[in-house]
């Protein structure tokens, strides 16, 4: 994990929901922080209609304590895995994002200049709040590079997207082509997945989808030491002067 | 082109005609050359019959002299590449490959121990002679990988493939991955293509050809020192440890 | 047709235009009423813009007048196919669904708790109402489901959609994987056709194309009493415990 | 379980190697056989050359007893499923499938009259042997619908096919739409898996993976007493009275 | 219908089976014959086995008499679209071309020069023997093409490739980019198709086929006078001078 | 190029930037206009923002200069061509297309009753004015045919819509499926091109992707004659008389 050799670099995630940089991302993420990178979560809500259902059994639970516990939970998740992450708090099923939110997210991408943007596949059938977060990435990257846009700030360059892995990745045709050691900061995904939930079995689950993608990655040629793995669709060609 | 951080490499090309290698993938074998890997390419036929317009031109012709001619060209331009060819002379239009010749493969694959394979696309509607090629790069990859085949030789790893691109790319369905720089190496793929044809508007178009896929190589976030690029398609997930 | 061993279901049908409930799905509809099922139809405008042509060719015609009509047909098909429908005259040619519309049909999907949502293909070419009903539907399919909106309310289950058949199948990315047998309930969808349109040649067209699709389920393993059929294409996989 | 109002009927799995009806379809055997449904292996291949690395680790290992441990494992894991399977010995990595295999292949489908079909998937580019069993099924399939073949023997229906699920399903372009509850004779399939493997992990991975599918089972609507699922794509279009 | 300002061109149809070049391409094959064109059909065989199921039926039938009353019905709807039909009696499920019927039928080629070559679709997962004739077409076409092959004759040029449409569209990939108008030469269809078959009930499907597809095309565009119309999917890119 | 048989014809493009009807589509522009074809070029923004770096690096810029200098060069671009051009001015990076807007082009193109659209392809991962400028062309073509919209003009009819080569056409899903032959007017579109850019390495660019697609159309059957080509995707069946 040493980054003697490797310049610094920046990654800015945009997601959906506050748990979708932990479940979805949180390897990778944690994989970047680990080498030095500055690493930066655009959380555009809290999931709090959607994604909260445990909360919402609770006697009592209203709206803004909902957002509250979800903000807590992501904020000691990103922590664990040593990363920023901003709240947007644009409200969820539906996600809504307007021309100003996008001019926030733009002044974001220019500040922190990324090497990589990791969002949503474009057509998840089950969540279109996915969709949008989709949509936002590509829509800001592009208005983020054009030189004519606020001439204060710098424009960002041909950024790389990676599309990390939905739920059921066959019906949302998300095909993998990069699966991602995460083996060496496992341990921190593990405590900010502990961190978002109190449910064992959720952690049981991406757990084992780790450790499925990890088998997938020595069958691909991975050495025996790659444990566990996340699955990524990169959406624009690799430039790169070797052939594996 | 320093390569001591660099373990060698072995590479294998797999083609259909004697031509393909060259004019397809002459920077990316040229570029592994230069680094000290080793490469072998595979010559199935010499594209007697299908791919020598200009030999079956001149007067008084016959296939034996089409067949050396062919060989002392791609001979020549495999000199210029700095690299090996076999040629396996198993015929044109069609190409057919016989379990005999699997067989030849397979023991060829498994002398190299490729860490790369690179062929062509599964389905070119205009030249089923490159599908064939495809079948069997991915037929003799899977032969030379059980344990069980030819106990006295090693098996081969989970070897990454490479489809290079065919002459109409979206007719093929081609969706290129990687946009290869082979800037360094662009001088020797001139040569190796001045070997193959006296027809300078060949060496022309595939020289514009590089010159476009090194311009999108730019446009998708390479530095201004990449002017010529090959494009590829890479088969299976890469597995990684860098998000870019 | 008996439904005694069956639990009563609820079906909703999320459609742009007036007709496309008779012609695509008059036969799914009319045979789930006809076994008891809570049937509703959702219409979105009356398409008295672009399908009213022949109400538009009648001397004097004005728009409050063509929606009577439109309004008054698909009334009296609902009723020939035993099924409720509700208008939301949202306007069409183009089609626009605000936020409060989708509030709507939010409430009226918990309302009826639906088994099933069908309606249009995602990318009609053609027709770009129909994209929207389609994107309708699946965004106030995730809307309902989410237990943080309208606490009063019950959030609906995992909804399977249904896509019925457009104008141009192939054109349109259909592809059917459900051939359902309507002969049981042809009678009625032709009698629905019939206070549609004056026209017979429509009635016609769909009765063929009814006839069409019954021998393709014919000589997909249907027996001999399937004489007409409507094609579907559902969305999410199907939880079972038979292979066929 | 009880199959008192279902009709038995006759299931037919056509694999390439010994072990994949067990691993990938063995709750789908189990399941019918379960029901008092016949269901037939046809095992084209022991997979002894690439499919039985434990074995050719072992010391003095050769072909015939490879042969030999791994029919008795099949027969064993097929024994726990209450299934029968029939060795056809085709040779492995390649498996190469005669006109005269397809004959026999055919005879068999005939003498059965398969309700379904289960075998891979079309493209599998790790291994080619998937896709002649594919193949095969295909093809023996419409030889055993001809009236003019054979005129001893009763021509099969329009059998559906089922495809199971590949090891890396989204680089294989499967797209279940399809997920089986197998709950009910989950422990079969352990018992199943437990005689075709000492190694734990193996069996760990395909129990996560029964697991995960079962997880999806229920994001799609099953109710929470699936705790297993196997995932399916099926081949034609189902002709059905139901929506869903 | 008028040629004056028209070359003659030359059509050559590969078919699987006897009836297919009436049913699905008879429209096609009777416009080029009415215009002036050379239309030859390549019946590589008489579908005796999986075809005709109506002639099986009858008391005491045999193979020979099936292949013979085949070919005279073939004969007669050739005469009845005014083109010619040569049968290579190849044998069906399966069909198997030889490497010598390539042979012949890549002279047959060059012997008529062929500006267009008409189809089956790639993949029919109901039936393969159309995959065979699909790619037996491809696979002559490129032989015909070598200039090195058979000295003696001449290669063809770049002819483009038509596919007819397939039993069941939708579930063969089958996307039409042609739907090409008939009505002047219906009446020759039906005249082919009712030497064809005595069972009205399959002239009425072909005719209902082609009206629905004469409406499609009315729809995109053509005037109303076109009446029956045959879809077809063009392989390769158009080469033109005019945009629609 | 003598159009004596050929009845006039209306040609509309919608593009996203004022540079789009120059590079992508100026020799079917040319082609058309020189044919006596009314050619229409609506442009919906000037890229003033994020095409127009060239003009940014000059000191003391601003937007209204870059305005004023984008719309100059299209004009005489356009003059180049022979063809109309109309700017709409609605803002690039984003490109955002209001109710209003389409209703101006809906007039436009009732006004010029267009026999072809010309616009970009659905999904260009790279730049979403792309995509906004194909919806909006897909939307007023389908609110311009409505019978009900503005009953004071007449509805268009169904015009085909052809989409021309984005940058990097693989990676945003071109298949081209007409390669226009615009040899006889590739001195006007070079002219149009000098017009737009000092740059020369640009229209070096244009120049050679030109001649690589009238290579590409003589390998698919064109004559030598044809040296610049520019390929295009039609969206809609052809409807024809002719097979090839």
């Amino acid at each position: 994990m040493s980054s003697e050799s490797r310049p610094s670099r920046s990654v800015v995630a945009i997601t959906a929901h506050s748990g979708d940089f932990v479940w979805r991302a949180g390897g990778a993420l944690a994989l970047s922080a680990a080498r030095g990178d500055t690493v930066q979560v655009i959380c555009l809500s809290f999931g709090e209609r959607g994604e909260a259902q445990g909360l919402w059994k609770r006697e009592g639970m209203d709206m803004a304590t909902v957002k509250r516990i979800r903000r807590e939970e992501a904020e000691a998740a990103a922590a664990a895995l040593e990363v920023q992450v901003d709240f947007y708090d644009l409200g969820d099923y539906p996600l809504v994002v307007s021309a100003e939110d996008n001019e926030r997210i733009v002044a974001a991408l220019r500040a922190v200049q990324p090497d990589v943007l990791l969002t949503h596949v474009p057509n998840d059938p089950y969540n279109r709040d996915h969709n949008t977060a989709h949509e936002t990435a590509l829509l800001t990257r592009m208005i983020a590079q054009a030189m004519g846009h606020d001439r204060g700030t710098t424009p960002i360059g041909a950024t790389q997207v990676l599309m990390f892995e939905p739920h059921q990745p066959e019906v949302c045709g998300f095909t993998p082509n990069l699966l991602l050691d995460i083996t060496p900061v496992f341990d921190r995904k593990q405590k900010a997945m502990e961190v978002m939930s109190a449910q064992s079995h959720l952690i049981e689950y991406y757990t084992e989808l780790g450790r499925r993608r990890g088998q997938q990655a020595r069958r691909n040629g991975a050495g025996s030491a790659v444990l566990h793995a996340e699955a990524y669709q990169r959406m624009f060609p690799v430039v790169g002067s070797e052939l594996i």
